[in-house]
């Protein structure tokens, strides 16, 4: 395949192939439900490029591709009951379309049902590494929810502390994709582990990001409402740094933003924005995202393989870093 | 091992030795204290037993024991999450405890594990072999809680419907613990089935068992209330049965039962008891229960083995089974 677009449409078309005719329809409905509600697919994509950077017969990784997106959707179903939220790529999110029962025990299944598409892979040792692999990335995807509920009790979360909170709960899963699809294709130890490290790095960036983005981010091109993250006290790397660097005057004011109830959602956005700005926090926020993109591309460039043959992967992490910048 | 006794006691100190000693605490606390909360360790009990058949180092068999176990507690916090249970084994239920989200994502974390557990089996074929068996059984138990759930919304369920409920949320593990027993200990194909289908069969036994006990038990041997399955208007094996067979002025008293409000809680109970024996549903029980146990026994019969060695396990399946009878 020579294009990302090309990945996508053949994994969602593989997606729709396997979809849950199963009974008890209560249950295996609001899987499909939410497997249906779209996404940019982005991590089994990630799988099936791993896999294809070693081997063209890219059909033997869709079992993984699939187990990746169904974990990744488990988690929303769980996540989304903890946090409360009523929507999910703008529709009703499961525990609001069906209820919080249907969401416990529909995502419960849907994670046992990855281990069964890990076991469709070709060879039992391949499977059993990529379970071992897989069993990481769930576990750290668990640590870095559970950490990112403890830091709302939290006002001195370090950055230090953050960075990990990302990796875990955003990070690994794209690092075990790529990795789970370089391994099937046969990659060597070594190359797997640039392709995750290379994952890993590009998930923090994506994520530091996006934490941008939710405050200097064009409101018309990233889609959600600009400020949110603010307006919610939501701890990011942009709030984390300000608490670290503000002092005197500046720090009095934040703080009380943080704290004292708000009257005008607006005006807490544009001060909270200004200081941002006068405490240099943009430049920062790039410069550490540029760290870990930098990062990812050292391991990318380390992989044992023909430059041509990486640039789709490239190109992709260029396009999700690339926005606004 | 001579005695149920010691197996309970062996796992119980490997238990204690695999406790969660992890961060974040908030996601590992909930799951050290289910598992602490004790019970029969029945599940694991039957994972060794079946190991001990066919082979006598049953320290291989111990992870998988771990798996099995840790699998039940999963099955527990996420049950009493959705039947909004506030006790369990006579403590706090972890969500009653902690919280709705530690109860969610601290089962998650639990799931997650059984599979690691898993993968310390003694050989790749061995684990990978036991992962699928154990998965059969992990959806099978999802499909029997909802099942269970959507019971509770209908008047139609069927004794058919019914047994393949009990059969899926209680007994397929009970058979997927023996069966992955016998698979570590090298038991042939034919053997693994032949335990599986005991354990099956003594699952569904016990359940019949226990929807008797609920009502006619000895309240002081019981340790529950009786009457509690007729207070809640549960569908048991008892209720079903008897809304198949009653008929006329009997079949109008126990629906005015089911439906009118209750103001006296002992006397629901009592008249639906009477009824219960004016209609022989003891009696329908006890040989329904019979019949599973029969099948039960047929099956341990068959396993290749001299029977000597089956004492222990047969014996188990007597003091499950013999409860009151």
């Amino acid at each position: 395949m020579q294009a990302v677009a090309d990945f996508q449409s053949y994994f969602v078309d593989y997606l729709q192939k396997r979809s849950f005719k199963k009974q008890p329809t209560e249950l295996y409905e609001p899987v499909n439900y939410i497997l249906s509600l779209g996404g940019k697919r982005l991590r089994p994509v990630l799988v099936l490029m791993g896999y294809q950077l070693f081997q063209a017969d890219v059909e033997k990784a869709l079992p993984a591709a699939l187990a990746v997106e169904v974990f990744h959707n488990f988690s929303l179903v769980h996540d989304d009951i903890m946090d409360e939220a009523p929507l999910r790529r703008g529709q009703a999110s499961v525990h609001e379309k069906y209820s919080v029962n249907h969401g416990i025990l529909s995502g419960d299944v849907m994670l046992i049902y990855c281990y069964t598409f890990l076991q469709e892979l070709p060879t039992v040792a391949i499977s059993s590494e990529a379970i071992r692999i897989f069993n990481e990335v769930a576990i750290g995807v668990c640590e870095g929810q559970q950490m990112d509920m403890n830091f709302e009790q939290r006002m001195d979360v370090s950055i230090e502390e953050y960075l990990k909170m990302i990796e875990l709960k955003t990070a690994v899963l794209i690092a075990g994709g790529l990795k789970i699809g370089a391994l099937i294709g046969g990659a060597s130890p070594t190359d797997q582990n640039h392709l995750s490290e290379f994952g890993r790095n590009i998930g923090i960036a994506f994520q530091l990001q996006d934490d941008y983005l939710d405050t200097f981010g064009d409101p018309e091109k990233f889609g959600k409402k600009v400020g949110g993250d603010i307006a919610q006290n939501k701890k990011t790397f942009l709030l984390l740094k300000a608490l670290a660097l503000a002092e005197g005057e500046q720090k009095v004011q934040l703080l009380n933003w943080l704290t004292a109830p708000c009257e005008d959602e607006n005006e807490k956005i544009a001060s909270i924005t200004a200081l941002y700005k006068e405490l240099g926090i943009p430049q920062l926020a790039e410069s550490k995202k540029m760290e870990y993109q930098s990062l990812a591309f050292d391991h990318l460039a380390a992989v044992d393989l023909p430059e041509d043959n990486k640039k789709l992967l490239a190109g992709l992490a260029h396009q999700l870093l690339g926005r606004e910048y």
